[in-house]
């Protein structure tokens, strides 16, 4: 039923790093201010953020060991967003934003990049769209679990749901014949733009009519 | 010296849809009581508690992508429980008893159905039960641990104890060569008897002496 | 590029069964010491902390099921030390001392092994330290994020350095071509001393520049 995705586009492959090397700062960032560790724990839940969920990603399609663990780059660059965030955790919260978008970068490309290796493993429509989510957030959830956090990807849909969108229009691009860069760039870049539109307006997907009754959202994820 | 256990019989696989369902709604539903979470929060945190286990029975087992991934029947059953948890959590709270009902069955299928994967797979007499038992218990406690509570199976063995029943009963039958649909019926009612008394009756398996003499277990779990 | 590493010499294997029994033990201990479990809860966590770290490196490495579920000294080791330390966890706290040295021996073992498995899977040389890493001090990890802790690992690198120092060295020895019994007992003493020493004197990794601002590390790890 499926064809095979062919190898990423060079493009994509650029944004991937871009993307580890990202979420291994952001990563490390967050574990600084939410915990107080020395530099082996920033700098291994830094790695552990960029690199969890494409672990996850392969643990779950059996393509052992993961492919960031095969390619120096990918963990190099882990490490080194780790140490720079560990060195530099004082002043990198002056350009937040910077970072901010540099970290929906990663989530996009991780959504897209993490669909199609589920495709190419054979997994069928909807299994390929959640292993590009989980792709995309698995890293952050497993920092945020580690840290004795509630994962932001329970607490906030603006996680979430563009990795869902941006997985969900990449399978539909393969599915229908026409996935390539462009196809790739424009689901990255629709997960890109409610990534960073949620986060200026503070959007949030629905709550039960339970908790809503409660006083809203206010303190969730605390 | 193994045999290989043939094929569950249709029954359990009606029973495993089941529990797959129960697990997905009641997953959903202690989420939504423990932690403020939006719909994607809860329908995940449902789909873990429902997937989970098996997930991490077929990781360990090596047998990859997880079955439940290649069967829409199952991510879809786990999905609904969760949607229809977050939609109808308040009215659902009046119905505790049948969900407490149903949740044990998936217990008890889970537990069995784990433990003849887990000979099939070549394991030997005694992971192939710590492996039903981790089928059984392994959802709810990624759930549990990622909405920042100490895991039920950890503080109360009337999660953990059925469940070892069953996969014990379950191993014995396939080593005495008499495993089948009643045996495995046999095994499950065992599991389910112990779970459902239990939670009737509040027993609870022996704490260490030392915390015995603290005051007992009224808050454990807490 | 990598040579494969002839098969453990039987020492550094008496070694292994002496770790896996005192993880198990010092991981139910200190479950018992961090919530209140009951017999299930205590073992489970023993177990979890003697095998979670081989689990976790066999996963990665796709080399399932993993070693320790096929060998059945490593399970049986860890549940009798989680049994032993449910029923005498008030005796054996005035035996911490030993304890903790046997525990040492089980960080340096594991980092020894875990660094030497991953190599003869073929890995770099860096993923290899990491998976040496992984596998000595993920047991705990998952532990301790079970009981809901920081895992030690993240709050004090009295445990990652060690690890990390053993594992380094092993793939250092192996990489000259010189491992053998000599270089695995060099590169365990090496992280066995570290990681005494670290515990007697009580020292720690550095902490990021705006953490030591704001009151050091008193209360790290809390």
């Amino acid at each position: 039923m499926h064809r095979s995705v062919s190898s990423q586009p060079a493009a994509l492959f650029a944004l991937d790093l871009t993307g580890t090397f990202a979420f291994g700062l952001n990563g490390a960032l967050t574990a600084v201010r939410a915990a107080r560790l020395d530099v082996v724990g920033v700098v291994v839940l830094g790695m552990i953020t960029a690199l969890g969920g494409g672990f996850l990603r392969d643990v779950l399609i059996g393509s052992l060991p993961p492919a960031t663990l095969l390619d120096w780059r990918y963990y190099t660059l882990a490490a080194v967003g780790g140490l720079i965030a560990f060195a530099l955790s004082r002043h990198l919260r002056r350009i937040e934003t910077p970072i901010d978008v540099l970290d929906a970068v990663g989530l996009s490309t991780f959504a897209v990049i993490g669909a199609t290796t589920a495709l190419d493993a054979g997994l069928d429509v909807a299994p390929s769209v959640l292993l590009g989510v989980i792709t995309a957030v698995g890293g952050g959830t497993i920092r945020d679990t580690l840290v004795g956090r509630i994962p932001s990807v329970l607490s906030t849909g603006l996680y979430a749901v563009p990795a869902l969108v941006g997985a969900a229009l990449t399978v539909a691009t393969v599915e229908a014949g026409v996935y390539g860069l462009p196809a790739a760039l424009g689901a990255a870049a629709a997960c890109f733009l409610i990534r960073v539109l949620g986060l200026r307006y503070g959007l949030n997907a629905p709550e039960p009519p339970e908790t809503r009754t409660r006083g809203g959202s206010r303190d969730a994820g605390a």
